[in-house]
């Protein structure tokens, strides 16, 4: 990786990330680095803090960020979709009818309009809910950490995929859990593996993400879906369902979520609109039981008092006005011929050296590199030649069983930027297929 | 207490309070209360969660929220200076001009240009930094609840000013800490005592608020800043300067930030908007030497990935535009206004059952109760009259060293409230002295 690292060191680094990444440009503040007088500070850092560094993922996203550099490494919707006419009417409406009231703190559990919005457009996924059931938070990333703070102490186990969201795990090391990986197949978690875990085992929570899973793209069945729910009531395990693609169908409507399928009060379902919409209002939502509403409104005051009411009347709006069933079929359209076209373009430039699972939704393609090439030697050749992707190991519990996969986003690039990008990694993977036959070559026998 | 449980049963709680506390109506959705199937969800609450709940503190809240209650409660710049004209033309101008880079994802330290801008702002303060020395945060609680994850184990000492801000005792003890409480007088956190318990303790940070004290309204005299700063860098124990009032001087500006003296590099400063420009963009920041932002970024992408771009564009365009001096000018006398009109109608209307300091800038009142009355008894009876009040106890590492103090807040209520408060307040004094009176001719021996 230490070309990612000369690359950072030239000062190649944008300001502007995929995803909200850590960017350092080393070379501009020499002097604030400077050793900091009284007080040790790295012996100081509690070691929990200390062990969030995933250097993989910052090299993916440091490339990511190069200006010259086609991503594949950002999990955003197509930015030319994005309804920006529409926000900024919305924003300006909010403040000319509401005027200071949404400048002030706001209840911790969200701004209550919005709550009953949230509620209604999940009753319509099947859900039954109330508002109350309702937690409005900062991003599902922010849903996440409350949920695993309020649950989970150091010590416990929780049942993840694997593979499975890169910043999940990173959540449930920092809160201590010891992690228990399920294996994911084409349709989704292997509930009968998590089934015979249970016989000796009992997990905390069990996490998923059963929809156009990041980073497989896998959805879980429904018989599974039900088996799942199933295991957990009996066993009294809360099931954390992480469900932001959900909307992203590009082939036909997923099963149900589990928060719908649930009769026993299990689920805990968090959504974000940073998929649906764009990321950068920082909302999304957590439906649960009210005592873990309860639970998780008093943590969310502690790490942040409230979530910004601006932010909320303008996603209330878009619920409330039905503005967003439009976009999302202009979504899935637009995802839907990305998909293809990468899809498309990979065939013909990778010459078999990538296979790639065709996702029914989301964001992603999850594919296996053939030829014994590992993503540690093509992250930063794909970097060389101009394009960024994101290394396997980061999803797995053991990152050893990741090494010889990819996941690469296929809706933030335009569409000449993912015939070009397929390109540049065509090139990528024929320049380590040629490192490796040179390095057979020189050690075969000398005749 | 329980006036308040019955306020809330009745219903008469509002949606919109005062500062982002937890509010809730029982009587609207029963059924989702109902007991939540097969998973034992209050046996499964991490302890840490569960010790956040402070009744005394909510039920003040709860009043606050009351449309007919009068709240000094609330910690928020006069909402009629909020403005609101320039936010809907720099929101309108930021997407207008960056589109959907502001609704992207953006660094976890916050959007670059902001970064600068707030090093300038702060050298002109006397603190020198860089940008690399900036953290954008979702407001100053998020940065304190990140600079607690980051440095403190469980077990671990910090140093807290006596009484300090409810919420940092919160955060505090969340991350299980345990407190060391030293003194506060109309100087300040009396430095030679914290001298004295270094002997022979060894916190691991010393979180002070040494700017118009939140409660006290004291601010830190000049030779105890530099006592302090020089304790720290001999003994290498990190300060933790929470600074969100500094601007709001009412009589003379206040000596010069910690962050400004300091020659060690020992000091973590945290500011907001909050109290400013107003609290709903949830915008902070910290300031500290590079390796603590670089740890604390990490923490922040774990919480939340990221804070609102668009947010941060505004911020940024206050700052490099110069629009916060004129507005700061105009907080100062309409916030000084309201503190002597508040100051003037208590002294009129608590017939001197209450002592208030007057503070040199800041938000609140700290008032002393005389005749025995006491805060638990006063909150109730004042909430029966139409005014909110916050109790001294939550600001006290012992409660009950709180029980005969009261914090008013004098910047919210406009001015015919602050006078109509002050009458209720003294209606509410009244009644207790009458009460006392009753029990002590009623438990006098009969004649």
């Amino acid at each position: 990786m230490s070309a990612y690292r000369e690359l950072a060191a030239a000062g190649l680094i944008s300001g502007h990330v995929g995803r909200g990444t850590v960017v350092v440009d080393p070379a501009q503040h020499r002097e604030s680095r400077a050793p900091a007088g009284g007080v040790p500070w790295p012996q100081l850092f509690a070691p929990l803090a200390t062990a969030l560094y995933d250097p993989a993922l910052e090299d993916a996203m440091i490339a990511a960020a190069r200006p010259d550099v086609i991503s594949f490494a950002t999990g955003q919707p197509a930015p030319e979709c994005y309804p920006i006419a529409t926000v900024r009417q919305l924003l300006d409406e909010a403040l000319h009818r509401e005027g200071a009231r949404l400048l002030q703190y706001c209840p911790s559990e969200g701004y209550p309009p919005l709550r009953e919005a949230i509620a209604s457009w999940s009753q319509q996924a099947g859900i039954r809910c109330t508002a109350e059931n309702v937690l409005v938070v900062s991003g599902s990333q922010q849903g996440l950490y409350l949920v695993a703070r309020a649950l989970v102490e150091p010590g416990d186990l929780v049942a993840v995929e694997s593979p499975t969201y890169a910043g999940a795990l990173q959540i449930f090391r920092a809160v201590g859990a010891r992690l228990l990986p399920i294996p994911v197949d084409e349709f989704g978690m292997r509930v009968s593996l998590l089934e015979r875990a249970l016989e000796h085992r009992r997990p905390k929570l069990i996490y998923t993400l059963p929809t156009f899973q990041n980073p497989s793209g896998a959805t879980l069945a429904l018989d599974r879906r039900l088996h799942l729910l199933d295991l957990a009531a009996r066993a009294g395990i809360p099931v954390v369902e992480d469900d932001p693609y959900r909307e992203l169908w590009y082939d036909a409507p997923p099963p149900p979520p589990l928060a719908a399928l649930d009769q026993a009060g299990t689920v805990i379902s968090l959504t974000t609109v940073s998929k649906i919409l764009f990321p950068g209002f920082r909302i999304g939502w957590i439906i649960a039981p009210w005592p873990v509403i309860r639970q998780l409104a008093l943590v969310k005051q502690l790490v942040d008092l409230d979530t910004n009411p601006l932010m909320q009347w303008a996603i209330w709006a878009f619920l409330e006005r039905r503005l967003l069933p439009p976009h999302l079929e202009e979504l899935r359209r637009v995802h839907r011929d990305r998909r293809d076209l990468l899809l498309a373009s990979l065939a013909a430039e990778a010459n078999g050296a990538l296979h790639c699972r065709v996702p029914a939704g989301g964001l992603y393609l999850w594919c296996e590199l053939a030829d014994g090439i590992r993503a540690r030697d093509l992250v930063p050749e794909a970097a060389r030649q101009g394009v960024a992707i994101v290394p396997g190991e980061s999803f797995f519990v053991d990152p050893a069983q990741g090494r010889s996969f990819v996941r690469l986003n296929f809706t933030y690039p335009a569409p000449a930027a993912l015939v070009e990008g397929a390109k540049r990694l065509g090139r990528a993977l024929s320049a380590l297929r040629e490192a490796r036959a040179l390095l057979a070559q020189a050690s075969s026998p000398i005749v």
